[in-house]
């Protein structure tokens, strides 16, 4: 349901994203799921619609949109495919983390790069033992003349698989800090991971740096502001969309649902006649209005430039993705026997959407982070 | 929390609200909650603000507000005290019924004096047997030459037991009919309603029509439009107010949450450092927000004339009103035993969010109205 | 729904339970509530049925109860009167700890009256600023020759303003012991706490110690084991008779909400016809059963003397009293307005519920407790 | 955790299954969830086990246990490897309907054979429009001399890649009736369907009779009961191991997760010191608890020959089934990234669970039929 307080223009680009997602992805996406990868053609075609790096200005290849409209662009692409969601997602923390913090060389030599789709980026934060609290990392950073020696290991990277290029958080000195490595650095190596639940077409990998040597000009920012400037503004772009992409998510289940409703017939009715079909209806409907509201909240609150976005944003991620997980479930529900079958996507959407739970921030970490805000906001 | 998108003059005006609601309501409520009684001062005080009758234009003597602006005077009249949004709403309910379907007469006889409290309205629809199904009215009227008379009987009445005037509706020869009848009309008795669990300010009566003579002049709109047409935007309006009064009242639970939690200690540290009081605040920020946008929404479709805001006001009840219940349940539980004792304003949230799941349309009713809109606007 | 492993004289002591609890209770509750009070009348039918201090071997007065009949009792003192339950279930508390940690002395003294309604006993461990942290007890003990000087203030104590005796917690040089005070104590002052959300016969008073002496001779069991040993074993007491108590809160919603969708028409049908009802008693049904083989199953296990009966009475509280919340919530929703009302004793359960959640330990609390013992009996 | 009122006879048993599990399923349930395929091998070691047609008098081959005793067995190969649980649920199904309603020539020729393992059996009811209403079926049987000609298509038929009889139902003249079809009669046709959500080493098949002739002997129990009694009992068992399943893997959850959360380190502490893993720990176990009282509460019930018997094993899959569904989500939820991977079982369990839901009657429809259980029996 669009939302009332759209501008006709952002209704009008909605559109457009929405038959994108129509013919690009909707059609593919059940078969990068089962075959674990996406293509490079739907790739080029994301590059061909400018919607790589999407919110980069024009001038360094992007498409200079504004929070909503990239909101309303990443909701489609959710709709249509999680995992070219998360391709775009991953992809543009680094562009945006290049964009923002990076030296005038960095953006030259890279933003052009991504935004056209030559260079395919990837964040490498995560490692076997650290998750959700990200200050302890383990890979470290040691600095050889004009070059930085790199170690250790990171293990859920999506789309490690095929990057050309990783923003990776290590500790040079005991300070956490940000590097961009070029995939066929010496002592670069990479590992599939596959067999996943949801998100299948991610190609995640584990990437061991193995005394990896990288010119020291490709710091990004300053030496331990990694965490705190760039790996925060990073996640706080990857929350958004993975909060937009929950509201795809739970857009698509309520298209199945309500069609599927509408035409399979048990006691001589539609199921849609029977009242606790229906209640399954409503909650998915308001809740995926609710998912739609507090993104394009956030959103709001980016464009206005507010302090408290950043919280605007986890909070949405927080309920966005709850919401995409209930909506899924009882999706699958409402299908019976056919919503557990590989011909109906809501079973891809139920795979997919427990895992909006977990990255960027698993709800847990966000129920002690949204507790302390609203110790501070409640009266805001 | 504020909202991002309201403009300057509605943060304002807003501000204006809750000073009132902190000066007016808040020091009364509980005390109105435990002598089953709102006072006249207040009706009075309400009308030196312009806050009742809002919405009609200010040549009928109301405010002239638009829905929003409307919608944050509810939310702070329910965060301050239920009763009297609740006052408020019926007075409404029928000052729009008079407003929108009455005749010239009956504007110029009735809006001055309800805008001004000189009048008190209520709205008279349930009766013993007819809840949710509305049109199932019992209540008879019977032509009798430039008179009518009204038999039947009318509960739950809200503000029964101080009303002046009554929009009751009636089947007159069988076709649901809405009239105005004043309370000192020879036939209509009242007989007060009291110890409900909430809203217990609310004043409730049974109404009795004993051969109740009203002039022919008294019926609103045309005779079988008294659902479809006057009880429908009534109840709407209805709706829409308990909706916010919704959100006002998980905001008053927020609010005494984050104070109480911030300064009582247990196990050697404030509350609020456990993460489970934290993840009960989390979800009380998340879901104040949640039903606040949700209510904003509907007021957006409202003012853009939007042939689906009905469904959007419906929908904006529905999960506000269960929000508010979570709410209230969370807060008196963050309270422990000062929770359920009588200083603690949180045991009258609990007790009045549970009337919010039931009044203008129980969740039931709700998700089989929804559960069909969904299958209407999963895709607009 | 009788469990189907009950014994046939169990069976059979149930249904005298019943038949007490309808007879004696039932009539009374809603005007109990109303009162803020419980009568005497009550009280010494108690007595006469041998109901006080039933788990008390018969030699001192008691009926020498097993555990499980002695569940299957405070279910029906819970389904009749939640205020009675809980009145039974503090003197218990009291002869229990007497019982156990007391010495002959004390046994001879005070058993026979306890569980003869002579004397009615009160157990007085919370404080204003102690709930359930009970180890940082602030009241104080000090040793005076033969006598032992009180000093501190106790809050939130069940039927404070109707007990003759007392079971006190304070620190005696620092160590949390127990002591038996008579309310005549010169010192010893009661003031009633009014105006509960639940609960609201128990007639709870506020209690202050202001040099309050007391004979050596009234410490129960040895100075330092007044939480570990005494206030232990009495809370495990009272949460197994607050679990039990939830049990039959619910099956009182569950019968009273059957009843009622049985008999209320809307959309020309019984509301019992309508799916989202079925939802509802499905569910109450459902989780009425849990409650009860939960607290039949911790029941079993302390009549067994198993290590664990502790953490099994401690789940058993657990779930039933969230059960009896959604119970009572769901069983004033399908009585509509009716349930808001005061003829109808579902907005009393519903008010008694939420104590539940929050009396002999909170839900937050059991959540960590329980959390550990999963880590150490998971694979038991 | 074992059930208090377990027999010592009964807990060894409970060993020995769990010892079962341990050693046969558990080391293989990935590979068979990878591989779409249960092997023959692990058929083999059930049957050497005497654990295929449990239930079945030992005269006929079977282990002649009791319903609580093969409750626990099947907990246990639910624990171990949920599609081991469904090949022993549907093998059972078809044993204990020749049993019960089988001519003496049919268990003569059939139960040694399906005990032994030596003939693996299914179910063949439900059809591609034909799921929850199973007197709907649409595949007939006519009557041709001594024979009887099949025509029409089942779906969604667990082992129909591997089964050597199928017991079928089909209307004969318009009376719903159950036949035994072997693999091999001429005009069966067994299509795999794969790609299953979960249970995907079931092996499920759609079956095509295209006037497939099979002996009239081959009727089982008489014209027209196909459904009410044939059927019906044999859905109860699929319920009653459905249930008892669900509680294994909520066990499996259960163990992974302390497991899991016992060493897991983040923020310098276990998991299992943050009090949100806790609070998921808590319900898991309790959950797991309840589940396991439920189906024993049945399985006494069974064992008594009680009339609802067959109501208490419907609560009792309602419940587990839900409780599996939430065991496995929070149980990926602890596990973080490591529960979406391949190594993690809880990935596996997710996928399963959602299916217990669906399988032998969707949660809706046994909330309809509970909701009217509840009406009769809410005071039994």
């Amino acid at each position: 349901m669009i939302l009332s307080h759209l501008s006709t223009q952002q209704a009008e680009r909605h559109g457009e994203f929405r038959a994108f997602a129509d013919r690009a992805l909707v059609p593919q996406a059940d078969r990068f799921d089962r075959e674990q990868a996406i293509s490079r053609e739907v790739i080029a075609d994301l590059a061909g619609q400018a919607y790589l790096g999407a919110l980069i200005p024009k001038e360094f290849g992007g498409a200079g949109m504004g929070w909503i409209e990239y909101g309303l662009l990443t909701e489609e692409l959710g709709r249509g495919c999680q995992s070219i969601r998360n391709f775009v997602a991953v992809d543009d923390m680094v562009a945006h983390s290049i964009h923002k913090w990076g030296t005038e060389e960095q953006k030259e030599q890279w933003l052009l790069r991504i935004t056209s789709g030559r260079t395919l980026a990837a964040f490498a934060l995560t490692e076997p033992d650290v998750g959700s609290d990200a200050a302890a990392v383990e890979t470290t950073a040691t600095a050889d003349g004009t070059e930085i020696v790199l170690r250790g290991t990171k293990k859920w990277i999506s789309f490690a698989q095929i990057a050309d290029l990783f923003l990776v958080f290590a500790k040079l000195d005991g300070q956490h800090t940000a590097f961009l490595v070029e995939r066929d650095t010496p002592g670069l190596s990479v590992e599939p991971i596959e067999g996943l639940l949801g998100l299948r077409g991610s190609m995640l990998g584990r990437i061991t740096f193995d005394d990896c040597r990288i010119p020291a000009t490709n710091l990004v920012g300053r030496p331990g502001v990694g965490l705190t400037f760039v790996a925060s503004s990073a996640l706080d772009l990857g929350r958004y969309s993975t909060a937009w992409g929950s509201v795809g998510l739970a857009q698509a289940c309520l298209e199945a649902s309500t069609e599927y409703a509408g035409r399979r017939a048990q006691y001589g009715t539609e199921i849609s006649n029977h009242q606790l079909v229906q209640q399954l209806l409503a909650d998915m409907l308001t809740d995926t209005v609710t998912a739609r509201l507090l993104c394009h909240h956030a959103g709001v609150s980016k464009e206005q430039g507010e302090m408290e976005a950043v919280n605007h944003t986890l909070l949405a991620k927080y309920r966005a993705s709850t919401i995409a997980v209930k909506a899924a479930a009882d999706a699958v529900q409402i299908h019976g026997a056919q919503g557990i079958g590989a011909e109906a996507s809501v079973q891809r959407h139920h795979r997919d959407a427990k895992v909006m739970e977990i990255i960027e921030g698993t709800t847990q970490i966000q129920q002690t982070m949204l507790g302390q805000f609203a110790l501070r906001a409640a009266q805001l």
